[in-house]
């Protein structure tokens, strides 16, 4: 198996709901507006948006409800940037649930949850490289 | 907010456990033995493993255990590859979750469920793009 990941899927329980957040955010997707399944290209990978419960039923678990212990994190260049970020997050109907402040490794982060419940982390790590498309690259 | 992810955090609670399954699957890391964090490059982004308790504190939320409502993808070449992945997991200690078969859309998948219960899709689409690099790209 090798060292990636193609796409990550949000179960949502309103799907226009949560395509509009992403869509305000200045997220586009290629999805009819009454598609079932809602996917984003984000950057080498794809960001899908499904019903909640289609999504357990495939992936074979039972839904309690709530968080489930993954996190995802969107990488910035600079301190001043994480807080640009949550601002719009905020304008587009998130919850900031820790806003931007420096952290106990060396860098700035915030987090914004959106109105599904996912939670972002917003992060200015100086010890990683963020290429200008985007990319990150670990410190070898 | 620009279209992409930075890293994908996936909350344990055996950190050594879980690093074991990743590396058995073939994953490398530069993080040393006892370091309380993991990250692996995964493409041109970045995967973690951390202690879910201090990630749920960290993402400012409530842990009540269990599948959250995220499902991650891992997507390959062909059909035959999706077995293949789906028995490497085996070995490596997953559960399957779900068999490889074909899919209602056209393509092929399995699911396994990873020694913390975070869930991966194997998927073989006919119609995306999956570059040799292990990018994907959707039809436009």
């Amino acid at each position: 198996m090798e060292q990636r990941v193609s796409l990550v899927t949000l179960g949502v329980g309103d799907l226009s709901r949560a395509r509009r957040f992403y869509e305000a955010l200045g997220w586009s997707t290629g999805a009819a507006p009454d598609d079932g399944i809602v996917f984003f290209q984000a950057g080498g990978m794809v960001v899908a948006l499904w019903d909640r419960g289609s999504l357990a039923e495939d992936s074979a678990v039972s839904d309690h409800g709530g968080w489930g212990g993954v996190t995802l994190a969107y990488n910035v260049g600079s301190p001043a940037e994480v807080e640009l970020v949550l601002d719009e997050a905020r304008a587009a109907g998130a919850t900031i649930a820790r806003p931007a402040a420096p952290t106990s490794w060396g860098g700035t982060s915030g987090v914004f949850v959106d109105p599904e419940g996912h939670v972002w982390e917003v992060a200015h790590n100086p010890f990683w490289r963020l290429r200008a498309d985007g990319t990150i690259e670990l410190p070898s």
